[in-house]
């Protein structure tokens, strides 16, 4: 008796953004699992238990949600975003690989979602219409010197960047670092889309230049978007349109 | 009278991951715009007039949009994968930025979507699990040097890796010159996933480490993931499961 593991990403917080394929491994589940919020999006039902955890506890959830499978469960892994791009994917890899080798015969799904940095730049324009890279700002994961030294980098390609996680309580002084590393490197004023809560009712997107940004413009649930070199603004007869052209000489 | 223009991502091929906000747009449609293989997955319907067009005519496309949009008409463009991602939004905002003042006046939306390299991400496992960068392969928009200073900066970074477009039979030598860079760059033999045509009945993904990949693994229809030096593969019964683990030393 086996059962499945399915990893879903939920998308940014509407659920019209919710893929069909995501809405029926959910209707399936016998049992899902996850970061308290994000299981609280799940509509309770007969036959479903839900299993809410804290944040920072994405191992023990992981291996809470193999052993469950194992068991014969169908089981179901939420994520906010696209569970592959820093989020419950990875941690539960990471579980598997250190678990007993019984793991490994189980059925396991991953299944994307819309990743938060699709939708903020979706609201914003087309920031991203060019090559760009994502980087996590938490230093829970990483040392600082090493996101430091990938701010250089991604500005030497000129890579429009996203960030995810730029700013939380416990570790406010690594979004301020962020910006005064961009600010010296880029020698531009170039845009910065600061984009929170997208396509949920608190939604607010900002479009602000590089040097008049602030630490505080960034919370837990802001995405910020920081533009290549060749990004552009287009004024309208409404909010600002950001886009990084496609081509680059 | 205006109408609305949305731009569209329909997911890299199963209508199983088209989100339920882009199905309510083309159901409101009037007009639908795009490459002829998009506009093939809408159903025809009373009211709604298709526009397919060939590929390399985005810009003309995206006037005919703006255009119809001016006249009053609900036009949606369709992209696959997500419209922000190497797609048609960064060419609809290079038109309305050309275009007629009249037209920054309109209602224009970005739908996001499931763009190539998330769903290619969760059928390998989560190689985007950490800091990562996507990268155009083609070198239609911008010159092959610029290219190949974007990969040499990737590896110092020690991004993973997406490449979208890696080889099209007019330019076949790009891929093999960044197989090439890589090679050399990466001194390892991390893991390089080939997903061709994911979602859809012909899709293929293979993992193959680095030293043994050549330029025919992948073709117009390949999204190509290259892993960070971090990046692991758990073997499985099943096929091996490939992961970034989320922190870095």
């Amino acid at each position: 008796m086996t059962g499945t593991l399915v990893i879903a990403g939920l998308g940014p917080g509407s659920d019209a953004l919710v893929t069909p394929e995501v809405s029926a491994a959910l209707a399936r589940a016998t049992d899902i699992v996850g970061y308290i919020p994000y299981v609280a999006r799940i509509p309770e039902r007969v036959g479903l238990t839900l299993h809410p955890s804290d944040n920072r506890v994405e191992l023990e959830r992981s291996r809470h949600a193999l052993e469950m499978a194992s068991e014969g469960r169908d089981v179901v892994v939420v994520s906010s975003g696209d569970p592959g791009v820093f989020a419950m994917a990875a941690a539960v890899f990471e579980a598997l690989e250190a678990g007993p080798r019984s793991w490994r015969s189980l059925d396991i799904r991953v299944l994307p979602g819309i990743t938060a940095m699709l939708a903020a730049a979706a609201r914003a324009g087309a920031p991203l219409g060019h090559d760009f890279c994502a980087i996590n700002l938490s230093d829970n994961l990483k040392p600082w010197a090493l996101i430091e030294r990938r701010l250089h980098l991604a500005v030497e390609a000129d890579f429009a960047m996203a960030f995810y996680n730029p700013r939380s309580r416990s570790r406010p002084e690594g979004f301020a670092r962020t910006l005064a590393v961009l600010k010296k490197a880029c020698g531009d004023n170039r845009p910065v889309i600061f984009a929170r809560a997208v396509s949920t009712p608190d939604e607010d997107i900002s479009v602000v230049p590089l040097q008049d940004t602030t630490p505080d413009m960034a919370d837990m649930r802001t995405m910020v978007i920081v533009g290549a070199s060749r990004t552009r603004i287009v004024d309208t007869a409404g909010a600002p349109i950001v886009y990084t052209p496609r081509s680059a000489p």
